[in-house]
């Protein structure tokens, strides 16, 4: 098999298993259930991997997502409030075939509108949506979840799951104890929550939350009960820059190859790939292979990046192969729709990544 | 038909058909050729439409967008160098069926690398990629020109086809008397080239190059025989923002629609729509309709936008639809790979966007 035509994306599969098996490990050694986030590689294949190392399923974004990955994992959170009768009817869908489905709620309307969608006889797993202070998603009050989650455990066609308690932004934050600090002040509003809960006779059986940038500092806390940990899978630069705890550390399982396509200035080349190839939210992605390991990647437009080569370096050749670790993974995903399989630098064929898109625009 | 689940690009098809007409007329007033960047739209329907209203032809940026529109125009030019031999073979594939397919060097390498990919017999359009000085792709200095297009026009199995002077990063200068002097001062460059080739019995027959910001410029100019704009069809933030002159104004044809998701807090909504549904890499969205018109989008991770609202607005109602104008057309559509059409606000089906992606990987 020969390489793949660049600009392409190139999983790893050896650091991608050990990257699996890790996680799956350091969840099960901890009693937490793992529910790895399917936004970031939107993989049946990958899913599937997951959920043989112990996996209790997945979460995903969109509905679309779950549509496309269902059967793939035991089960699927999704993580995104709905709110439209377009999307409850696809969400029945789901309980009508037997798909074990459960999604999120932060707004009372929702809980009547869900179920009245629903098929009868037919029952959905629903859990409250905890905003933990970003005002991205979920309510804002503890007696706001208290309200919620009686409303879902009142309706004969809806099963009270637990809650959703995801801190995004705090993923990033480079210093662990930095991300302690910032996780220990939300976790005290979410124990209110949980202890409001309880106070009604609705404790959480679930506490759904975490990512790759936090699992470590929620499992020493104690709260959660389950995580929601996606790009562990692959890395990135800015994951790669923060000081993980808990599982890490893990492996660089994804790049980005780039071909040399001009080459006729003394400092530096043109690449095949920019901002329709590599995501650019995070910043430039960094040489990994194929130039001089000081080079440095610029976006050059939609199809194009410039690399810089530090003084005296050789220039790369043209037609010559550029491996390229991108910044910030999800989103660079969704750009190809599809992973090259390589084991030891020898390819492996392909995985599609069926979730991409949002379903009529795929 | 109803409206198409969120998030969505939507594409109103009465302006997209009066902005095609619109620079078609333009330039055939002026006696240009009209070869539109298909990088812009991935479309084949798209493509169909410029070629009925008097485009020559289209350009490419990917051998995958040419693969997947070839026939959907009257030819093709590959505006991007290729420099490997699988996509060598590629190419000839094209010509080997009999597709009218033109491409770009920079490389001396690339002529007897390009030819002896060929079919036996088989002939192929080249161009000589010119460097208008931003050092992206092109040969830097008229007489490197001059000596690829004699390599060229040497070749039994090649035709010189011209010359491309593609000016990208000036196309978004916001005030046109500025961009006006940028491209003056390329062009003293690109007549010197054209001077040089034709003193060597190499007058360019094609000179090819311009886009939306620059093509009244141009148009002006008198050097270019053939304007490759692309963004005119849709328009966005970004070129809205700029004095355009020549066949402007362009209607603004492509939206994004979203959905107002979570409404807990009373300043702020959280929208459905984030980096993954919308480009970022030029800035933030703009509200269309569905709040009011001074709310101000931010981009809050891959699923999420926040839709902050001014002091005593009236907030969208959760489950409500607002559109929203990308600031970055062409990688939006990217994102998305199909338009849903509209008419007078009445949805009227789909368009794939063929050419998103890069081949293994879609």
């Amino acid at each position: 098999m020969t390489l793949p035509p660049t600009p392409c994306l190139v999983l790893d599969l050896d650091a991608l298993e050990r990257n699996i098996a890790r996680m799956g490990a350091y969840a099960a050694a901890r009693g937490l259930a793992l529910r790895p986030h399917a936004k970031t590689h939107k993989s049946r294949m990958i899913a599937g991997l997951q959920a043989r190392v112990g996996a209790v399923g997945i979460c995903c974004a969109t509905l679309h997502e779950a549509e496309q990955l269902a059967g793939a994992a035991p089960s699927i959170l999704l993580t995104s409030p709905v709110v439209t009768p377009d999307k409850f009817a696809r969400i029945a869908a789901f309980v009508a075939g037997g798909v074990d489905l459960a999604v999120v709620v932060d707004h009372p309307n929702s809980v009547p509108a869900l179920a009245a969608a629903l098929p009868s006889g037919g029952r959905l797993r629903v859990l409250v949506d905890v905003d933990p202070g970003g005002g991205r998603t979920g309510v804002a009050r503890a007696q706001d979840a208290v309200a919620l989650a009686s409303a879902i455990a009142a309706h004969d066609q809806l099963t009270y799951g637990g809650i959703q308690h995801y801190c995004g932004s705090d993923q990033h934050i480079p210093a662990l104890a930095d991300r302690r600090s910032a996780i220990t002040a939300r976790n005290a509003k979410l124990a209110e929550t949980i202890a409001a809960l309880s106070a009604s006779g609705l404790t959480p059986q679930v506490v759904t939350g975490g990512g790759t940038g936090t699992h470590g500092i929620d499992a020493e806390a104690g709260l959660l009960t389950e995580l929601q940990c996606g790009s562990y899978i692959f890395m990135d630069q800015d994951y790669g820059a923060c000081e993980l705890g808990g599982a890490a550390p893990f492996e660089q399982a994804l790049t980005v190859h780039a071909t040399v396509v001009s080459a006729n200035h003394p400092g530096f080349v043109t690449l095949d790939a920019g901002i329709k190839a590599i995501a650019s939210d995070a910043g430039s992605p960094r040489v990994l292979a194929g130039a001089h390991p000081d080079s440095r990647y610029a976006f050059k437009g939609d199809e194009f990046g410039q690399l810089d080569l530090p003084d005296g370096a050789e220039r790369p050749a043209i037609g010559s192969r550029i491996v390229l670790m991108p910044s910030h993974c999800d989103p660079t995903v969704n750009l190809h729709g599809a992973y090259h399989l390589m084991r030891s630098g020898v390819p492996e064929g392909l995985w599609p990544a069926q979730g991409r898109g949002y379903g009529g625009d795929i």
